[in-house]
């Protein structure tokens, strides 16, 4: 009988369900909405329609299999309490949803984990990605803002208290950018979707491009992060030199993780990851020349050679379901 | 009969060495000199120094005991290929030094196991200190550099190249203070024996302060750490604003740390450890003050109350020989 796991991802307006294989293949998939914050939906609703969304997509499965455990990656989860923690943008944001013990009782006898989305896709990467066999790697997950999973001895790092890999908000610049965590300068307000059309507001404020550019068209409003990616793929000077300096800081930011963990290597994933070459290409460049010595390369002689060891690579994921399977390998590491 | 290993820390003069038992007692304990970097010295008539003076050593031990490990202090230690690499201010600047495997052949069948001394100071502390018992925290140990080792899920973080745990060169300040590393802005340039000087004469070329201060008597070079904490104790108040300014950078670059890693604790080690409460006071100030919400305390209606969970401790191992108890303990955890 084939053995599978169930990866949920609990997303801001939908809840992806996939029932996934050992090699990542998706036997079936579905959704179901989120309740949104204000809908006064209690976690005990949440997780019946959860249940009825997994039994409505087992029905649609031919083949024998048998569900071993169940993944959840969701906003605020608390991976050794299995509880969404105060996630503002879910219907209980005042209170400690216990998530995992309320899904238990429709499956028991099955380990039910949960994790943050940036967490999921950095296991999705160990189990099905790009990290399969690496000890020591980083997953960058850049979307509106940016998340990371820190994979250390290969083992997850949670941290004491569950809530560890957040690289988005490590300060980089004292007294920076505002940031939705109420403290200035992380790393996230340059490097995401968000910090991205900042910098492309700091740059026209900056100086004049006497060249036409698409952006000077666009409001704040209007502007999003695949119009710079557009108009930088078609030469667009300032709309590079955008990605150029969200490059930089984005190397900067990861070169402050590699001293701390020296990873193998880091994983780029998420909305912002389609921009592929225009951001990795400046931020390999950036993060050569800023690296560390002790994490650089050697040449036969010995000379340290300017180049860093940690190589920088898209995600695997970004072209599959990596939020459902992130949720899966998940499910999958609890299995060893 | 008592089980034993030898703990030898390679100082930057002297190299000091212990016969320490697993609940840390030191049964005996010598020094031998670390040859200077213009002595032409061979790594291999260092290493037989060694064993001249482990010989001499084990004779002044009365009671039976056998010798389970080796562990060994070193700058630039490749814990993986138990190799000192390109150590500036060893002899042999220029090449990777075996000294595991010409150590081995002294003692055949024994492990000898190398790692840098911030790395063997975090161990120490797990296994003979404060850290007893934890899964995950940071070492910090502050002397004319900041070092660290980094602890989680119970495992040492070596990283990919065995070099991790460099939290002295996360860059704290943009084009900040120029680094010994040849990079600018790294928080061991603001914290560490060294930085704390450079802070006291920024703070004198910032304003002047009216009051006497014993500060202003001495020369850049003639100031050392010990004269700002003495001054400091004495109520001196540009010594305590000097305190003040490194703690603030101590405890942002220590938040840092804290937001991907999430620590348990933070121990301090090393000769800035001695300024004690003069130091921890303001960086536990600022370190609650500026901690992102997640990693900060709840009350009892789940509210964020702004102080950070992350204990911040002084190392029990300040007031012991820690560099051979961190040597031994490489040496206990290899025996796991």
């Amino acid at each position: 009988m084939k053995q599978v796991v169930v990866g949920i991802d609990v997303g801001a307006t939908s809840t992806k369900i996939g029932i996934v294989d050992r090699e990542g293949n998706i036997l079936d998939e579905t959704c179901t909405p989120t309740p949104v914050n204000t809908s006064g939906a209690r976690p005990e609703g949440f997780v019946l329609q959860l249940h009825d969304t997994i039994t409505e997509l087992r029905g649609t499965i031919k083949e024998e299999y048998k569900i071993l455990a169940i993944g959840i990656g969701a906003p605020n989860a608390n991976y050794y309490k299995g509880t969404i923690e105060f996630a503002t943008n879910l219907p209980w944001q005042n209170e400690v949803a216990p998530i995992a013990e309320l899904v238990s009782k429709y499956y028991p006898g099955i380990p039910v984990k949960l994790t943050n989305d940036a967490n999921a896709a950095a296991l999705g990467e160990m189990i099905y990605g790009g990290a399969r066999g690496m000890k020591d790697f980083i997953s960058v997950t850049l979307g509106t803002g940016l998340g990371s999973g820190v994979i250390c001895n290969g083992e997850m790092v949670y941290g004491s208290d569950s809530f560890a890999g957040e690289l988005g908000h490590i300060t980089m610049v004292p007294n920076g950018r505002k940031c939705g965590c109420g403290r200035k300068g992380c790393l996230e307000t340059y490097v995401s979707a968000t910090g991205l059309k900042q910098t492309a507001f700091e740059v026209m404020s900056r100086h004049y491009f006497t060249e036409p550019s698409a952006l000077k068209k666009l409001s704040f409003l209007d502007m999003t992060s695949k119009d710079i990616a557009d108009a930088a793929n078609q030469g667009d000077e300032m709309a590079l030199e955008v990605f150029d300096e969200t490059a930089k800081m984005l190397a900067y930011g990861l070169t402050n993780a590699v001293v701390l963990t020296s990873p193998e290597a880091i994983f780029i994933y998420g909305g912002l990851a389609k921009a592929g070459d225009l951001l990795l290409t400046p931020t390999r460049k950036y993060l050569d020349a800023h690296m560390l010595k002790n994490f650089c390369k050697r040449d036969a002689k010995g000379n340290i050679v300017q180049q860093a060891n940690v190589k920088i690579l898209l995600s695997d994921l970004n072209d599959k379901n990596g939020a459902v399977l992130g949720a899966a390998a998940l499910a999958w590491n609890e299995q060893k």
